[in-house]
């Protein structure tokens, strides 16, 4: 079984800095994975990626040593199952309110006796060795998402719960969560002490904490207050933002060009 | 029929500024449309792209206004007349090496009795207007690269082929014609001069200078040159560059990650 | 924030027709938006697209101001925000039985604090405007589906959700509903008179009628009903219809041909 | 109404033998429909098949004869309405525990007032004959699959459940279930033992016994069960047993070859 | 083999008629394929179709007993060749112009020593029979499109080529030759006098003549005049031309709607 | 730059046994790669994979070290590059006459000055290196086939085009050109004759003498004649033959089953 590089790191308290895939794109996975990220994330949940769009993503991330992770749209059991037996090396868990649906993600990430995981890893045998199925349980990452009200009064519970190996902020929702616009990147004092607030629960737990970013500045932050995981940034931003830039620094110094209306 | 915008500031002696496509992604594609280049330019020869992903993202680029360009593989008849079928405002032909190859990309671009274009705007009508084919002569850009040993011999004679509208220069294969390794952004004063020479010919005979860039800085050198059609970047290239340098930064600070190697 | 021009003639009292999309063709979808429907909707359900398929077409609907809808296969929370993040303007959710459930289909389409809808708009906020988290809870429609034994003992508590803008009826189902073979266009009376009472809840609870046809003759009988939101036909429906009278008409003129047995 | 020839020999007891398709491609599934198979089943559960690809492979069965069945994910109505709609003959529906389950599973293959099926068959009719929504009932497979600790203590509240036609057992999960390693084609006593027990209730409860294997072996030692619904293999596992085989043949008498490590 | 039922059509003198494919829709070929046509035409010239569609496009068909013929973009064995392959019964080859450029068409769909079409019929053996490769050259139709100036002149050498089963017009591109703007269903009397003139060369070689249509009216004027081989119209335009036409019934009778400027 | 390991094999003499992809699967592919065979080639001649299939079907190869292959369909400058561009390691280039078209082919394959490959290595120079603009000529594979007639007649111009790295016989196609029925594996003693004229002619010239087979039986016999690079079989291949053995051994057994007629 290749080992889950990312999900050692987070055991040992090293942190990983990944990004976000949220393009139906191959190439652009294929593209990040040869950056040198830890992992790169697919997101499922607000992307405009598909399951089958997916399956060639894990596929271009597995020409690299890069852990492939999947953000799933739901707490539920069948994609989550669906996407690990693809060759996802982790799942993210988006909108876990409490330990009941905490140990539910959990349970769709292990064989029995520890889970429910039907038996049937199509490609995740292929990829990860021959004893797959024997060695899933303890190298599959089960990453839970923090971001709803809710779980801000039951992160002991959700922490707690046997299995959850990280758990990951969804800082504009956790904006909502505490009445503040939806908005990442979060300057709001409130957000930062709360995001603090779920670090330090998480370490109680030795449990990885993770969140996102959009920004270096906000990477380097959160790396700073202790969180494992960390994005950096996704493919579509980092493409927009690099011909953002440009494209007004070319414009600034030319005299008159076509004026197109986006 | 709509006007081709990107035609009309060429024809007014106006520059314009664009990115190349490099991936099958419309939402690579959408998402760039939306920032605010003058045209996009479908990679057909180099990317991974294919006709069937090149549809999806010319309909991706239809939602804005930004005109979609494609470059074909090779200067053949059916590839250029099924990219403009499909919506394409103009073609980059790659290779041209002579004023009859210059001949052969224009009459594929236009219908009888300037060409030899096929009647059948499937896309294209819909997306331009019903007077498409009675219109699309005037409007369709037909661009030449200029980029081979033979074709700097043969400047005046391609340059004068009527129906040329613009003379895109592709730098790397440039390098390779004149000796020297094949490398784009290329600051060795030879290519800079062959550049130069091209230009001036373009301006002679009232075809847009075009050319190739990775760089803000190279788009703007070109600019000052006089080039009236840029590329500051490609989808992937935007990408990996923003993404690269912010990991590195992220690194950088960071006591120890794991090691990915990639 | 772009105006979602259907929810506004229905907040208006104006009558809409629109067209299914069952097809998964973003060609098809393209080709019918430009013939000038209200809103084009694109059917998860019984239709045999999937996401995936519906991202391409919601692109090829954007290049026009036809609004997209989504009709999405279940009440889900995690597909009725992943149809709107991809920039539908609007969910059908089927299948709605009582007011709880409407409420789930509501609270999915919106932020919090009026829903649970989590944040990242990824194709939303490009094709709306850089508001739209702020904006998208009073433009975003969220259309449930009568067509219920349950439902139609439910009515008032399913129109009187708040965030319900519009009722739309299977037809089909609907005959079900009440003992009738599941056929739609129907002529049966007591299915008239099962549409009209709904009709006239949705007035009273100011919500918007809409209902499924397959022909100009319901379509006519339906806005004489009051239905604000009325379904002309289908992508594959016209299409066939169409082909099949023409040929038809051929066939009977023709001497003899070679037997088709399809 | 096309005869559901599969469904057709489990109520009369005559044995069927199957193939499971586990890669995303028609190609291989049209291949396979030709090698003459009873039926095929397109996996959504386990393998990295997604619904756009199923509706392609469905199209690729219906060039022949052969039944094409679909295992759902999960017990999903909407997924499983949705398969139906797009031509499956019948739906294998996974990991079902109880009465409760297993009525879920038959309402959503039912059109009412059997059961709660969306009337919307937008490829079945097509496929079936125009009579499809009329007699639909009777054709369609309902197969549910005894999989789980908790089924074997309800075999006779699953299998006495009305509408289910078959039983399927997953070896694998089923090992698990009684506390084995998760491995099919399983040689251990207890669970040929509990196959037995599953394949006697079936029989006291005319319901068709099924089950899933690897290997002409155990297809014909579960034929000789009792079984009517077996599977012999996989698109997959046939192509790569019979490369693998050969290539070891092969390598067996070269002197030296390059290595590949994979 | 299988027999090609629209070929032995036109060798005995039948007409047949067909409809043309120009989205890249396996659902919408499945559909037309019910509609009864006897063949159905795959457009890879001027649709949006790529051959991967194309490819699932074929087997949609093949699920009838319609005959799947393809356009192929240009008079190029490859792609020839590949359509065949593909299990294409026949090819459609564009803007022959000479007797050369016909013998060359026909050379690609025959196996030597007729032709010089290349072995290995991937999924045409599959579909049409085992002696695929011994009978295939006498059931492959090869269809010459007749629609330039230069092949006006040259008509007997084309019609005269041995191994041309049809040809085929195409109206509009009629029109450009002939001087006259580029539409199709053309009632200039030229038009029609040239269309005579090609029928009866075709009559005199024993050639089916076949032509495009858009409409009844023309389908039956160009039956009339003993074409053969006449394709009433397309997917895209039998949909659009359904829709506009009831649209407009249903706007017009409507007092108030919203405007969708498209 | 990453080694050919399979090109290093063919220079030191070692044979190469490999695979051939004829279903547009990367799940195919990808499973294959793992049985260790030394190369996989992608067919784009005959198989059914168009360009897009086979980028994601290279991205699956490269998870493993197998070396990645592409015949593609034609002599055809423009598709050679792209294929290399997208990452396969060297291509199969079919139906090469004589000197020339085999100087045609390797001059695709090389950057200038020794070939007119045009620089833009969009997805090779990810997968092999940074350098790979300057190292690809000497590592990627120009593999000639020789199948034709004509070519049979000009043996030593092409394989004395400086360039070729391999020869690979289409034995189907060989048939055809020396006047026998156009069948592969093929027993005629003709046949083997003309093979080992040619692997001698190879060997005379220092180019790799490769072949085509569907069996143990051919391979071994090519491998005893002297054929470096052998291919076992195929996707489609290995999966039909194991299925219908197996499936035939069973049903042999079998009472009674129900007919399907395929």
């Amino acid at each position: 079984m290749r080992t889950n590089t990312a999900l050692k790191a987070w055991r040992e308290g090293r942190p990983t800095v990944g990004a976000w895939l949220t393009a139906n794109s191959a190439f652009n996975a294929e593209s990040l994975a040869h950056v040198g990220f830890d992992w790169l994330c697919i997101d499922l949940q607000h992307g405009i990626v598909d399951y089958a769009d997916a399956v060639t993503m894990l596929q271009a991330i597995s020409t690299t040593e890069v852990v492939p992770l999947v953000r799933v749209p739901w707490n539920d059991p069948a994609t989550i199952m669906k996407v690990l037996d693809a060759g996802a090396s982790g799942v993210v868990v988006p909108l876990v309110n409490n330990g009941e649906e905490a140990a539910r993600a959990v349970a769709a990430c292990r064989y029995p006796p520890l889970g429910i995981r039907s038996s049937g890893p199509a490609r995740a045998r292929m990829v990860n060795g021959a004893d797959y199925v024997e060695a899933a349980n303890s190298e599959v990452a089960c990453v839970v998402m923090i971001e709803t009200a809710e779980a801000l009064t039951r992160l002991d519970e959700i922490l707690g719960t046997p299995g959850v190996d990280a758990a990951y902020i969804g800082p504009a929702d956790l904006a909502f969560a505490i009445g503040l616009p939806g908005k990442g990147d979060n300057p709001h004092p409130r957000h930062l002490e709360t995001v603090q607030t779920i670090v330090e629960a998480c370490q109680r737990h030795g449990v990885a904490p993770g969140i996102h970013t959009n920004s270096v500045e906000y990477t380097q932050k959160y790396l700073d207050l202790g969180c494992l995981m960390v994005t950096l940034g996704s493919d579509t931003g980092f493409m927009t933002a690099k011909a953002s830039a440009d494209l007004k620094t070319v414009r600034s110094a030319l005299p008159s060009t076509i004026d197109v209306d986006v």
